[in-house]
């Protein structure tokens, strides 16, 4: 079970700072859709070489030219890119086909997905690598969590990688945790945590309990 | 009728040299979803600097966050911001409150919306800007053109503005003025013209004549 630390905020000095403090707790950073699109691939390739032995995802949510969008993130340094459920069959084919020639990863996210389980489905036998339950943070509010789909992507995936990911945090990890995903995708639970440091290694070694 | 460019290339500099060339007749600059994936808002912010009388948009793409990535947009300069239509209400609600603050607008791209009609009344109904039946570029080799959605958008939407985007050229040109969108959306079939500035002289004196 691996802890994604997905970064918020949108200035790479402060991401550098907070990596710093908790990378030894973190198994992949996550370059977030808002930070990519503020300052494009540029933190994937800086945050790549300062931490080469941690995975990188770049959560690009690719709707269309998949190859050409994924070849770009993993250019940059990517190990992972996120491609969005939604989206047609090419789009996922064509990432696959760029994360093949930089022996790169491909996670689907499923928010907004409508059947779930039948999509799931469809793209595990598509050999995908993740598959990722996603709360929206836009619907968060409403009091939605992603703990039933994850438990529908659990009894559905056979061969990919289950994430979870939407608001997770120290109160609801360990139900999440008993679901026994392949990633947990946390957030602002560590980023805006008073103390940090002790925040992710509390949610870590919460991890490795149950691993 | 109006006229955007899709930038489709990822290097500013060469941007900058094909718009030099056809501004004049060009309405809408898009800053495609690549390109704003590989170097972030820094386009958007030149390009208006350089461009002041000229609409710029933002093919952002918005799936979740919405009032936070159009802000990021909106603020490096953008007048328009895309959001999918797959997406959640909540995030179009977001994006349109963010819109309000910076006079900006809100184009919903219809890629990969099944019920197309139906979705088109709801967005109405929601007061967006734009809405934009977009035929894949991952799906144009198979044949798909956005005709047929153009002609269901024109039926449907009574307040918003309609648009086009998706492989269109000047084969398919006459067809889609015939029926009358208010945007037209223009990529590979200017950028990659042998003569751009005439291909994007006689696009938009086919298009005024049809004024």
């Amino acid at each position: 079970m691996k802890l994604q630390i997905a970064l918020d905020t949108l200035v790479l000095d402060e991401a550098i700072v907070l990596l710093d403090e908790i990378i030894k707790y973190i198994d992949i950073i996550e370059v977030g859709t808002p930070f990519l699109l503020e300052a494009g691939n540029h933190p994937v390739r800086v945050l790549k070489e300062r931490y080469p032995n941690v995975k990188v995802l770049a959560d690009t949510k690719i709707m269309d030219a998949g190859e050409y969008e994924a070849e770009g993130a993993f250019k940059a340094g990517a190990d992972i890119v996120t491609v969005l459920g939604v989206t047609n069959k090419e789009t996922i084919v064509g990432a696959q086909k760029a994360a093949k020639r930089y022996q790169g990863e491909v996670m689907i996210d499923m928010v907004c997905v409508e059947a779930l389980a039948e999509r799931a489905v469809e793209l595990d036998a598509m050999g995908v690598d993740y598959i990722c339950c996603h709360t929206a943070f836009d619907v968060q509010a409403t009091g939605k969590n992603p703990l039933v789909e994850l438990a529908t992507l659990k009894q559905t995936v056979k061969q990919a990688k289950v994430a979870v990911a939407g608001g997770v945090n120290i109160t609801t990890l360990g139900e999440i945790i008993a679901k026994q995903p392949d990633v947990i995708v946390v957030g602002g639970a560590i980023a805006n945590a008073k103390d940090r440091i002790a925040m992710a290694k509390m949610m870590k070694h919460q991890i490795e309990e149950r691993l």
